[in-house]
């Protein structure tokens, strides 16, 4: 196996721990013998456990001398919970290390060059733009702004809207769509609603349908009480409310409780108050191929007046979801 | 060139004459020889004026003797305003015939027999699905039904805004899909709105920025009258008003013009209108990656009070035009 190949399967391997590694990043690892025979692969534990390389590390024990490590992120240099991978390369004998995205914490930034000094050939590898954009994407985000990663998710008609005139919206997106979101919610940290919602449709903001190992913590946002029976109050996950209309106070207490990544899933108030205040970090549109010609919007006031202060966003994916549409879209300008 | 080739050629042909032929179809032909040579390609001329097939049998004169003609819908055998082509094709000693599709006209069908019995090798041949919907959906809807195709088109926002809440939204879609509309308004035979947009808006409805050769027919529904300097009164081209909230009388009227393509352009009353009635034959939409969170709906009351009565429709392509996302959709059940 070549290295490129050796990085999809550490792509994989870090797609399969999304959604447990937080705040730590969801790593993938392999390690390839001289020969360039997988010896092991790995991925982040949850937090307190090995990281990636690690766990790589040990799988091929004595087979990994000599041989290269293939990381989806430059390996740690630094003791923090766990001791560096640094070390661990070092001590396996690791000949070569290929990493796709260069680490962006000034914590933990230069192993590369740790690696280096102790005469190992580290580079930057393949396909570091599918890990940025990929798996480390809302790591990244929050390394970089401190903030976790904001998606904003939301299913409409062709049309624009997100329910009928009754207030009826069921089945707006296809089961496929659908099961799609529950796959999603198993892989982020949080799934964030306005009080609105909760009051008007108790949505029980939880991943069915498919084999869950930890439900997403659920959190709401709002000054007022929520109704004594709401089904997001349930044991079936963790719930937070956050009473205020701030979102940065909303993402400053979140991140506070290790959230990296958050699926922001209405309603058009809370939505609009993201979006004027420049935190919606993805635009994940489901658009069915229906016609309703009333019912309400997905996205409330915003603080936009005229066309040219419009939010501009660039298409990054297009694609078919079943019958529906999939669109994801990111902000034009990058927040700061 | 083979069979297959020369219909792709066929379809270019056909498309070149788009919004040129009404109420006839624009079609393509091609005259290959004994070598499979081209030796003549045609298209149909304006109404009055010779069939596709005629003028590409013109251009091979002798060379057409034992070759094959590549037709893009099935030769007509019946005396219109011209002679039928089942004749030229036989007095010029075509041996072979392959049309894209059958002639679903019952006073034009049966050319395909007619060549058979004549001892001509003529069958359907390749690409149907290609030219049924690519350059005749629209004569082949109108041929079916007696109706004139309808495209609904209309660019909004990510958010379903079709305009900023001070009713600006004259940059909502790109340049490119701008562009595309007007490329598009030079190959049907009319363009469509409502009174209320005339008099909020005062469009010019006509095709510019490219070269014109002429302009579709401009079309007013509403029973009002419209304002005395209207653009659309004016010279750059031809414009009915039809006094009329029935968009079966609409398409009646227009049909007794000889129109069978119709761009519909708004706004969301008579749109409305039309999805309500069952009228709308596809959807075009550019989706700009712009949010607004306030702003008027592309689409007004369509008699749909709950999500299961929703308008179902089935994407049809899903393509990028610059920064916007084109989706063109049609409707699941088929109006008969
Ligand atoms: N189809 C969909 O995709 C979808 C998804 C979600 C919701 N919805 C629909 O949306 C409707 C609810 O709309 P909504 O706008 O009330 O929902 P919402 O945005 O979820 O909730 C609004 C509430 O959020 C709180 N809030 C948080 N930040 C705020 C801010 N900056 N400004 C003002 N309020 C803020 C306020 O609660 P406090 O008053 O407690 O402070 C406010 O009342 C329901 O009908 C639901 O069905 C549809
Ligand atoms: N951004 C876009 O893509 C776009 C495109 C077009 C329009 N628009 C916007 O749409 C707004 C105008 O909205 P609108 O709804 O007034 O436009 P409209 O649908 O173009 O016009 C409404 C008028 O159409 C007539 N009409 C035809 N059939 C009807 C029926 N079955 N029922 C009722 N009326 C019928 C009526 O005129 P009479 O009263 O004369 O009978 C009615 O007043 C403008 O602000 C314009 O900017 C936007």
């Amino acid at each position: 196996m070549n290295v490129e190949q050796a990085m999809a399967l550490a792509i994989g391997r870090s797609e399969s721990v999304r959604g447990t590694t937080s705040p730590n990043p969801p790593v993938g690892a392999v390690v390839l013998d001289a020969h360039g025979e997988v010896v092991g692969t790995g991925a982040t534990r949850p937090p307190g456990g090995p990281h990636a390389e690690v766990v790589a590390l040990a799988e091929a024990g004595e087979r990994a001398r000599g041989g290269t490590a293939v990381v989806t992120l430059e390996p740690c240099s630094h003791h923090g919970r766990t001791p560096p991978c640094t070390g661990a390369l070092l001590a396996a004998g690791i000949a070569r290390v290929r990493y796709a995205v260069p680490d962006p914490n000034p914590l933990a930034a230069g192993g590369g060059a740790v690696l280096r000094a102790a005469g190992v050939d580290a580079e930057e590898g393949p396909l570091g733009l599918e890990v940025a954009r990929g798996p480390l994407r809302a790591w990244l985000h929050y390394a970089r702004t401190g903030r976790p990663h904001v998606t904003w998710k939301y299913a409409s008609t062709l049309d624009g809207r997100v329910a009928a005139a009754d207030g009826t919206s069921r089945w707006i997106s296809s089961a496929e769509s659908r099961q799609e979101v529950h796959a999603l919610r198993t892989k982020i940290d949080a799934i964030m609603v306005g009080g609105g919602t909760v009051r008007a449709d108790d949505p029980r903001l939880t991943a069915r349908g498919i084999p869950v190992e930890r439900q997403p913590l659920r959190v709401v946002v709002g000054k007022g009480d929520l109704p004594p029976g709401a089904r997001v109050l349930d044991a079936e996950a963790e719930t937070v409310h956050l009473r205020t209309h701030d979102p940065d106070e909303v993402l400053a207490g979140l991140a506070g409780r290790g959230v990296v990544d958050v699926l922001l899933e209405g309603g058009p108030t809370l939505v609009g108050a993201f979006v004027a205040a420049g935190r919606i970090d993805r635009v994940l549109l489901y658009a069915a191929p229906k016609l309703l010609g009333a019912g309400p919007m997905a996205l409330g006031e915003s603080g936009v007046a005229t066309i040219t202060d419009a939010v501009g966003l660039v298409v990054e994916e297009v694609s078919m979801c079943g019958p529906d549409v999939r669109i994801s879209a990111v902000p034009a300008v990058v927040s700061g």
